[in-house]
């Protein structure tokens, strides 16, 4: 039985950390990868589609992975607080593991702009959630600021350890398969996540792990497509809130990932976007936040366009948990009717009778 | 590089199944051991303490387990449905396993009493979800009365392979570990876990894949302690919903766990079990649902009273995610106040200045 330690432990040649180095862990990783063949035959995608469920993490989503990294590294450097700008994902793993290191987590967030259920983690772990009077450009500004003259480690997505702890998530898609798949799909709002994916399958190639690479599909969402229209989105706007992000910090990475491996950034609409996400939970089993779904909705419609074949192995990842965004959860149900307390009556309604 | 399959896979020489059986899995378990000192010592445990973190299942709580067998059952039995009757974590589970199988899932409450928070997982999956004009143990006979009649799976607890796929727990810990454990804590509610994890340690002894079994120690929360009062509680109250029962379907088994392992059930408050749920956030980096916390809350009462040696190992079972359950989240944290757009300001509120 070969128990899983985490991300940095299982994949300790692929990361930049010395033998002794104090690992800060949830066991984050190892995180399902699930067949879907009735869900591709509902979407008509003709191929072998996988779903690599990242939801599975301990925070709840794949930011865990370069968390793991960046604050065993702060932990090591000698930090004595880390910090980030962040209404999201990324705060709540940030206080997760800040909370693990015994560090300090500081979260700077813009007034106003701040969902109390989205900051629920980050609070329960015991961040310093501060709301400041400006924009989240200033918020940014001022955490890399602190950066540059206190012992405080900047986790947002420009600290470098993040991207390196990510791409262990292309290294197990590989290993859960056997092989590299032929298509990875990903959605894309900041672009870290799908230029840390490529660097793993890169490497692993290069250590002759696999064979070839997968071609890199990135789908962002159409109200905030800024890589794929080649232009700044001044007020990004969709209903997949991870990936609302209109000047990406990975803009050349990502573009590079598509082109080196012959593959696209595209866009998706919000409804096929929604669409995917319902399909996800009533199809195949998984719930996943409205982002996640972009992977699958541009799987979807790519395959009208690219010609793919019936043993294609297509990978779709899925960022984080549907209970990340129980706001969307709900917007797409409505509450049901009671019926009398009667056997006939429960069946008529479930449809049984 | 051995990935994980599901609990029925993995732990296939322990489960009711043949051989060619169609499993259907979300590829559940495998989940985190994580250790926690610097928790142990904020609670004044003296003992090796490790967090068993059931959150990271699929749906977030254990219920997955025995959700796996029960529905590769009902799909093998050639069930048209699965049928339960359940205001939360049960109902997720079946309904994110019957949209995998493509068999209709049916969740019956009771009509008033559910929040549409705890309801998304299942309506989001596509479960037939049905309010009926009665209280919860109207709704729990009309679904028994159903599955007489017709092919449709109980799938709440009453049905025994629930268990056998939840003791798959048990094995996983000794695996983590290496060995079982000197003390199981464990939160009791219906009773139906802590009995699962007995019949799983005792059949890996059986087995020889342990040399020991370790105590049991379960615990209620005060406000439906019905075992340790040895009286059903008519209205149970407390802050941890998912084991709010006044009269558990498995009592008897709950005690007998208890009393052959040289065990414990016992009680805790609701302070006492919303301390430790705090502490597992802001110490350990693990966020948990309420009723989770009470199994640590549990080990630190018990701490005082039995003598517990520095080199025991106990394991706390943390059973479901915090996510699960927001307005709990919400409950213990107050929204953060603004500050001026200023460096000095953040640091100052940060405490790094």
């Amino acid at each position: 039985m070969n128990m899983w330690s985490g991300v940095i432990g299982e994949y300790l040649d692929f990361m930049p950390v010395e033998d002794r180095t104090e690992i800060v862990t949830l066991q984050e990783g190892g995180t399902p990868l699930i067949p879907a063949p009735s869900l591709a035959q509902k979407l008509g995608i003709e191929a072998e589609l996988y779903l690599k469920y990242e939801g599975a993490n301990p925070t709840g989503s794949f930011k865990d992975r370069g968390m793991t990294l960046a604050v065993t590294k702060a932990l090591g450097e000698g930090s004595e607080a880390i910090i980030c700008a962040s209404t999201g994902n990324t705060s709540a793993a940030a206080a997760a593991y800040g909370a693990r290191a015994g560090l300090k987590t500081v979260v700077v967030v813009p007034e106003g702009n701040i969902a109390l259920g989205k900051m629920a983690q980050a609070l329960n772990h015991g961040a310093e959630v501060i709301p400041v009077q400006d924009n989240f450009d200033a918020a940014l500004r001022i955490v890399r600021k602190i950066c540059e003259s206190y012992p405080v480690t900047l986790v947002n997505s420009l600290n470098p350890y993040r991207i390196e702890g990510q791409k262990s998530a292309a290294l197990e898609v590989c290993d859960q398969l056997g092989e590299a798949p032929e298509i990875l799909a990903i959605p894309v709002g900041n672009a870290g996540n799908i230029t840390a994916y490529w660097q793993g399958f890169c490497e692993y190639r290069k250590a002759r792990k696999i064979n070839s690479c997968p071609e890199m599909w990135g789908f962002e969402a159409s109200g905030a497509a800024a890589i794929t229209r080649d232009k700044v989105i001044e007020n990004p706007e969709t209903v997949a809130s991870a990936i609302r992000i209109g000047d990406p910090v990975s803009w050349d990475k990502a573009a590079s990932a598509a082109e080196e491996s012959g593959g696209i950034i595209e866009e998706v609409k919000d409804e096929e976007l929604l669409f995917a996400y319902s399909s996800l939970a009533d199809c195949a089993g998984v719930f996943a936040e409205p982002a996640s779904a972009a992977s699958l909705a541009g799987v979807k419609k790519m395959s009208d366009r690219k010609s793919l074949s019936a043993d294609d192995l297509v990978v779709a990842v899925l960022t984080g948990h549907g209970l990340k965004d129980p706001d969307s959860a709900l917007d797409v149900i409505s509450e049901p009717e009671a019926v009398p307390a009667r056997i006939e009556d429960v069946l008529d309604r479930a449809g049984l009778a």
